[in-house]
């Protein structure tokens, strides 16, 4: 009834939908399986993509070519670049999505990716033959071949909600759960656990009171996502910040005895940097208030999610809380908030394409790996999309590395040191984050794409573009030489010494107070010499300009680490001979089998010490 | 934890948001409950909206303030005005709707009607004190007082989908079933019993082969649905016809030994009307091919939905006899067609005002009550909701006639006839259907639906403007006249016999090649007469002119068939030579053997025109 297919997609959540588009675009005949068609790509919990560094993953996604990008820019009523305060190295964009349009388009967006089919069914297991993943079977009993299989099933596999004392089997509220693929792969002896994760109540806008908050408008300008230079919002809407109180606090608390979590009812660990407010309140006792978004869910609707109320307590309890909070007197809820209990399987299972190490073929992504958040889970699809159709045509794996982008560190953190609670990205996983800017990820990423067949041309000649732009704006700015007299009244308008000599005019942007665009504005000579380059290109000389410094300190740092990075540990190494080992390094090594020194070295609980007796036995 | 409504509203689909928007429309504190608000106004089954005799009701709602007609115009892709070729009687508007489109925009009409509050749960049980509803307890527990209660759980309660040998349960596919209302209602001393009903597979309309099927565009001119003269879509998109065949059928005919049909696991009975293809397959065996409407599901999805293909049979048949279908040689199957299975409360237990007999101040809508179909359950809806409403401010109920509207028919037939199968609104089923036409629902309902509070100042006016035009140009044709010289040229274009003496230009109009818009053309002095009023009242003029004889006939046979009722049918009456009976009517007169005409014309499925053929066989 079906044909056989290059890749298989299990699940179209923001792993999936990713998944799916790399290998059709890559040119894998392929078929997304999901449970319902009508879900795909939602945004099950906040209506938001981005923020730190998980903005600067989904501009990386979109350098690669994948799609999370245009559709959060098509999607957006609100964009703000965070931390624009700081270096260009912690700028994160981030965007408020209109829910139902986010997913609507990213459906469209596949519905119009040729290789795509799509089919609504629950997979059920896996066809495996010889250890080898070979297709899926579904609820209603087909037998659907395929070269590999990429599993996504985020929150779904045996999912418990939990609300309070109650709780009952979904996958999200209202959605059904899966069953039979946990089943089947712990038989074929995989290792799964459980985790939690929670959502705040979504609340009626209509009852809130807003002149009791403060406004938080968009950007005046948005950057966005895509670096393909979708059509932006002209309009945008605005979210309110509020705060929690010692009161709210104190009724939070009458709930606890009837808590999930404080009963033992979920055993799940919950995700450390998302947590409940009951969580919060319990760790940081002292602190009297905690911060909430008022974020509404999209254009037209008067729904409202309340960012850094997740919890999971009795419902009676989260909305006598929730009247305490300014502006929140009257409010009336939509949909409690709810905690969910689901199946993972500890990514140190997987190799660094996301193949699983048990059965080849097989690969997973997104949450059932451990990771929490749209953004993480999109760029594992991604990865393992490529890997899926890699292996499908019998191709070497893709990796990126850690020093390439934050989606190397994600995989490379998630397989080699596992995670026991739900991982998510922070810019201070990255040893680079000089060099992984948000602004740069297509100069970073867009040629291995394109290289790989992904990437379009399109998107190719944008980069050649913007690099050979750069590159000769650094040539100007080398060649012109500025005399004091030119300069001098430019630079004492921007609060800068006068300048004791002629000087280039690079020289002068390494100046603190001093912009390209100040000089541009400032020194008409600049202004005629680069006259015609736009904005982004110029933005991005600026960077490269006054931070090379730290860049090239980076760059020195990423080759002497590669050199280790890279060096290959023999498959089937015998660890057993290396008496000198410590305990748990011998036992992490046997488990997890780096594939390089780098990785070993990066195993939670190896010392340096070990990775000097590894190299030694490997003959350095 | 909540306040008391005036009126709660169990679940959001078609008759619980009509339901909803009355009752808050005309001032009740309204509490929309529904298990998911991301499927408020779901089309279970075929993205259209009207049809014949079900495009009188959609129109008929929307003459009393109802909103489905204005969603309708919102999200149409395509629209037609059936049966043009007949006269104006049967005339009726359908439209395609995109499916997404459509639920957004009734979600979004809701939000922003005033009185409606939102709850997202499943309604476990109702609150019953004294014989009265008084509220409604919900699966987290919460109890929630209101004076009035309507339900809707459309195919919801203990809901059972089936395809092929499988089955599981389900309100919808992938979404869960509801429980716990039919066992309380039914230990209250309610009956209840199953039904089911069924729908097509959705298909990927990138596997069709458009070029061997025959499109069917949109009519050059939309009328619409809403008589507030909404925006209609400046471009529409085609749907196609196909046919099965006598392969297509043999192969449906090898799963039927795995039918969930016909091997007796649905008790259920399916709907006559919207028969499965296999039933069409059995029943009407003589019949070598059937008709198949191949209907996008939206503006720009690739989904398609194949009207006609109804089925309950294994998915790999569904496919395999698909693929024999002309222009469906590759078709690829999103999600295959499936039954399901549902609780009903046979609607004789209801009231005109559709409150229950038994416990006062709840209410029944939609496919609750037996019915099938959308505009059924959406007008049953807005009459609930406008009775609870009543109700809840102890004023008396609203009961359309039969000889008001669509409406009144069905729910005339419901509470008194009773229905054994999902009961469908067809044109035959009313006795006046010259006076209930689709052009005129606003001058029968508008006014009425304006007193009580819900039809606004401005539909008002508008049916004011309208009647008044259209007596004024029945005054102007009364008084003009037209010597032979003035008319028998046009009348000669005409194919119209030249006038024999001067003559009113209202009699002229009572011909039956002649129009008023011919007149307009072709007659200078009724050009003149006519100048400034709208093509619309200028329709309306013309049909109540022309039909007056109609009506006229039509009114005094109804009077007459009210002093039959009491006629008796002489026993082992001969049904079988009355070959002009509808098979229906027969199967049923020989089964029950009807004691009086009367008890004849109130057995579900015989219409007046099977009254009136057993009058004249009984010699009247
Ligand atoms: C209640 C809740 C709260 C959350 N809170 C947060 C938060 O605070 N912060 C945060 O960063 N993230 C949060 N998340 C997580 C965020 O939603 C996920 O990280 C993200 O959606 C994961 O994407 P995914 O693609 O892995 O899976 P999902 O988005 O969950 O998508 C999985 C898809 O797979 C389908 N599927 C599953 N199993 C099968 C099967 N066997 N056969 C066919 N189809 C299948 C499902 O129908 C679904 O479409 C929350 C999620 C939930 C449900
Ligand atoms: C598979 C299928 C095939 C169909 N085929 C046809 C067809 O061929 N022709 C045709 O005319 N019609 C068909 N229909 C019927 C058509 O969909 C319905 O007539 C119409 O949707 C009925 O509207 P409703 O408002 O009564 O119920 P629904 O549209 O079913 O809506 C019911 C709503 O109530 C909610 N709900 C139910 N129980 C509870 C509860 N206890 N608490 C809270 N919320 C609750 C549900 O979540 C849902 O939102 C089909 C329906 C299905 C499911």
């Amino acid at each position: 009834m079906f044909p056989e297919y290059d890749v298989i997609v299990v699940g179209a959540g923001h792993a999936g939908c990713e998944a799916a588009a790399a290998a059709a675009n890559l040119g894998s005949k392929v078929l997304l399986v999901t449970m319902n068609m009508q879900t795909i790509a939602q945004m099950s919990c906040n209506p938001a993509m981005g923020g730190i560094a998980k903005g600067q993953i989904v501009r990386e996604i979109d350098a690669m070519g994948g799609y999370s990008g245009i559709v959060t820019d098509i999607s957006m009523i609100q964009f703000r670049m965070l931390n624009l305060s700081k270096g260009p190295a912690m700028w994160s964009p981030r965007a408020q999505n209109d829910r139902m349009l986010f997913a609507a388009t990213w459906r469209e967006m596949l519905e119009k990716t040729p290789n795509v089919d799509f089919y609504q069914d629950m997979v059920r297991s896996l066809i495996i033959k010889e250890g080898r993943a070979c297709g899926v079977v579904t609820g209603l009993g087909h037998h659907i071949p395929s070269k590999s299989v990429v599993i996504t099933s985020g929150t779904f596999l045996n999912g418990i909600i939990h609300i309070g004392e109650k709780q009952f089997g979904g996958g999200r509220v209202a959605e059904k759960a899966a069953t039979g693929i946990t089943e089947q792969l712990v038989e074929l002896g995989f290792e799964s656990d459980r985790l939690k994760t929670g959502t705040p109540p979504r609340i009626d806008g209509r009852s809130l009171d807003y002149s009791k908050m403060e406004e938080q408008k968009g950007d005046d300008e948005i950057v966005g996502f895509s670096y393909t230079g979708t059509k932006k919002p002209v309009e945008q809407r605005s979210c309110w910040i509020t705060y929690t109180s010692q009161k709210v606090h104190d009724i939070l608390k009458t709930g606890f005895d009837r808590s999930p979590m404080y009963t033992g009812r979920i055993e799940g660990t919950g995700p450390r940097y998302c947590p409940s407010i009951e969580d919060k309140i319990n760790r940081f006792a002292e602190r009297e208030r905690h911060q909430l978004f008022v974020e509404p869910e999209g254009w037209n609707t008067i729904e409202i999610y309340v960012n850094g109320f997740s919890t999971s307590l009795p419902e009676e309890v989260q909305i006598a809380a929730l009247r305490q909070v300014a502006g929140f007197e009257n409010v009336r809820v939509f949909r409690p908030g709810y905690a969910i209990e689901y199946d993972y399987f500890p990514p140190t299972q997987l190799n660094h394409s996301l193949e699983t190490k048990l059965i080849s073929n097989l690969f997973f992504a997104g949450q059932i790996n451990g990771t929490t958040g749209y953004e993480e889970a999109a760029c594992q699809g991604l990865m393992a999309g490529i890997n899926a159709h890699q292996k499908a045509k019998e191709l070497e794996p893709v990796i990126l590395k850690r020093s390439d982008a934050y989606i190397g560190v994600l995989i490379d953190d998630l397989i080699s040191k596992g995670t026991e609670e739900p991982y998510r990205m922070f810019t201070s996983r990255a040893e680079f984050r000089t060099i992984l800017r948000q602004d740069n990820a297509d100069l970073r990423l867009t040629e291995l794409s394109y290289r790989l067949g992904l990437a379009s041309q399109d998107r190719m000649d944008k980069v050649i573009s913007k690099r050979d732009g750069v590159e000769k704006i650094k040539d100007i700015l080398k060649e012109i030489s500025l005399e004091p007299n030119e300069a001098d009244g430019f630079l004492a308008e921007n609060n800068s010494a006068p300048l004791p000599q002629k000087q280039k005019a690079i020289q002068l942007l390494l100046r603190p107070n001093i912009t390209l665009d100040a000089m541009i504005a400032g020194l008409p000579k600049i202004q005629q010499a680069l006259n015609g380059f736009t904005d982004e290109i110029i933005e991005q000389a600026d960077i490269q300009i006054k931070y090379n410094v730290y860049i090239e300190k980076e760059k020195e740092l990423v080759k002497r680490m590669n050199q280790l990075e890279d060096l290959l540990i023999p498959e089937n190494f015998d660890y057993d001979r290396i008496l000198s080992l410590s305990a748990e390094a011998m036992q992490k090594f046997k488990r997890i089998k780096p594939r390089t020194l780098g990785q070993a070295s990066r195993i939670s609980g190896v010392n340096p010490s070990d990775v000097q007796i590894l190299m030694v036995y490997m003959g350095r």
